[in-house]
């Protein structure tokens, strides 16, 4: 048995799967603590110093388990979202950039490749969306046709809204979330163009017709899976038994025939 | 017949039931009245009195079941369920913590442990509680990242809606609800981060994909019970009798062989 | 043939129902321009002569269908609905009672009674709901359990929202429907007691739950009623054959045995 | 080969389809552009000249199937709308008729009509239509009732929103969506007529529930459609398959008979 090899059913061991969840758990309290600056005056040091800490064993997992698979670490999907996630907390981020420590908190991501039954919802998830593509294509024509419309029809009199094909895209997209599109977006353009609805009402008909399918589709994709599963298992012994019974009979009365 | 038999049996009678039902209504009007600073001007004393009868009738109501079922008392879900509810109405709450006082209509709950009808429904709820586990810690993880984030991220610009992780946590589920998101929040709070839409629009797009994959889950999950139901009744009967048969018509032809 | 019997045949005719359909849809425009306040000072009296002569052709129809029918006229719920909203049309309502003005526009309902495809959606509609009666009797629950809770707990710091009852009830709906639950209502109220989302954020979780659990439920029926139908139509004519040859299998191998 | 039928065989080679999306995507962004005020100063007679050249193609391409289908050319819809998104970009729209330029941008929209998967999901969406007509009646029923009586009880306090039939019906699809329903329209409106909520809760119960119903008879149409493919194609073979077994072991036993 090569070193690698011993690395390998090392890392694949229960214990130290339950010991990285454990770690994942640990740095996502600690990091939650960061946020409260009556903690970080009194103990920031010791929080900063357990952070380096988490840090340090998951780029050690990481290092170890690239020595053990080499090339196939990167095969599986899950690795490399690992491999970003961790990368991303070792770039300094001191020079002011917040984001760049904001994003540290996307490690506790790191939950769901671990963590079975977690992965297993993602993955349905992901799968869900192809299936979709179409629909989500055709959800971004009418939205770049909105953006289009609306900029040039409302852009000079609302540039707050509509100055831009991006803050068009925005509005329309809270428009189509049904949050104040009319109090708050519609009614006020209404006193400057009294027929804008006509572009509005069948604008949220349209998306919301559109998402309503998306969801349409995910549920009939969902219950044909489940349907499937269901009826292979029962179904087809029965299906068997009754033709392999049938094809006995035939046989016997040909036999004496 | 001991004591315990018949307590037992008096009070699994359809007139006790049916007795507790009515007490529990007439209780969840006299509850209702004392909202009414008219009727408690002219009739408090009265009110509190009838109140007070009720939660007598329910104590000893409860004393009997525990008098006759003893340990097995404790065993149903629904026993607790009443034993917690009129247990907090006991607590005396005169020390002006109105919070107790408000906690006694709880005690219309109890319908729901009385009704057989309303007891299913209830259950139904409960148990397809366990199936969306995976989905309700997926979201959890979801929404403590993006508590952490938004803290660290707007927390010092806009201490009202993300000073902390309690009060981020629940702007965002206000956003996940879709509740002023847009006008409300991330408008005021892209003016002084311009790319707030960045975290804020895939949170949303998450979340709600999300709730409708829960919603997705309980559907397919009560199709595939009232399917298998319907099948297993209708088909299971037609089946067996096809393969009777033909088991029969197969050792005819065996015995002539 | 009576003049009973002609009657019944007359009003029964497609003419008749055409010409029905006609006066309402021509009651409906009618009613629509009153609306206008332009339109009635210059043709006010005809309009209110025009609506005169369709209110009166309705209760002739109403009058004949009680002469041909009877007695057996109250047995159908849709004579019912046709007699109760004509006889609100009757009251006089020239007092001042703009609310009974406004009602006779309900006239225009009587489309549905008329034409039959609208009245099968009605009727699926209606079916529907007794199956949810348990559910709506939960949500009943749950509405006056938060109700009383919210009375009791902030009805004196915001009487205009929670200081009755029924102002609890109408402020507790306009919650579950999201509409400006945070922002317009329950952060007001965290900023005197600040611990409001602990009844607020589980009674949205309950309300939007138990709205979903309806939806579900109505999907389960339809859909349980659609393949009943269709597997019924073509399975049961497979089973059949099948059993019958099984049947005259086995008679001609008992003949012969 | 006449000239018809070469022009025919031309316009239908995959690579004149994928130039004509490739024209379509290429136009899209320079209309996107247009919306830019800085790169329509800089670039603005190139940008104009582009489109020009973009609309160009799409006439000779039109001219061409006009040429080879003749006639035929009308009878398939998606002919019709490339032949109207196409002609109204012709409309010359210098006078001020910012809304002729707006809709330029629809010609986005013949992606749809020559990428097939878009196309069927658009087909779709329009085959869902008239099994909801009904509904869609109703639903038009019930807003213009609610228009009517809207404007007749609440048009003179309020004539912002209930001025007109047009003002009320938008205020109540507004209402529909519970955009700001309480805090914005009927809570102001209660302050004048205190029972308002008399008529606009069931509103809102009435209509939301006929969408639900417009949803549920989506998914269950849906969901037959997906049943009967998968069943057709497997369970029929099988079905076929039993019951020429059993015939032909009924002949058997009687040839012999």
């Amino acid at each position: 048995m090569t070193l690698r090899e011993k690395t390998t059913a090392f890392i694949e061991t229960n214990q130290v799967r339950n010991f990285i969840v454990a770690v994942i758990v640990f740095n996502a309290v600690i990091l939650g603590m960061e946020t409260s600056d009556r903690l970080m005056s009194t103990a920031g040091p010791l929080i900063l110093l357990l952070d380096r800490i988490c840090l340090g064993i998951f780029v050690v997992e990481l290092l170890l388990k690239l020595f053990a698979y080499r090339g196939r670490f990167f095969r599986s999907g899950w690795n490399i979202f690992d491999f970003v996630i961790v990368g991303v907390s070792l770039i300094p981020g001191n020079g002011g950039l917040s984001v760049l420590r904001a994003l540290r908190i996307l490690r506790v991501l790191r939950v769901i490749s671990v963590v079975p039954s977690l992965r297993r919802v993602v993955e349905g998830f992901v799968t869900a969306l192809p299936g979709m593509g179409s629909v989500f294509l055709l959800m971004g024509i009418v939205f770049y046709i909105g953006a289009v419309m609306a900029t040039k029809l409302f852009g000079d009199a609302f540039p707050e809204w509509f100055g831009t094909l991006g803050r068009s895209g925005y509005s329309l997209f809270q428009i189509m979330t049904l949050e104040s599109w009319s109090m708050g977006i519609v009614r006020p353009v209404m006193e400057v163009y009294p027929y804008a609805w006509v572009f509005f009402v069948p604008f949220i008909m349209v998306t919301t017709f559109a998402v309503v399918n998306l969801l349409v589709g995910l549920i009939v994709n969902s219950m044909q899976d489940a349907h499937a599963e269901e009826t292979n298992a029962a179904t087809d012994s029965y299906r068997d038994e009754v033709l392999a019974k049938l094809a006995a009979i035939e046989k016997k009365l040909e036999e004496r025939g």
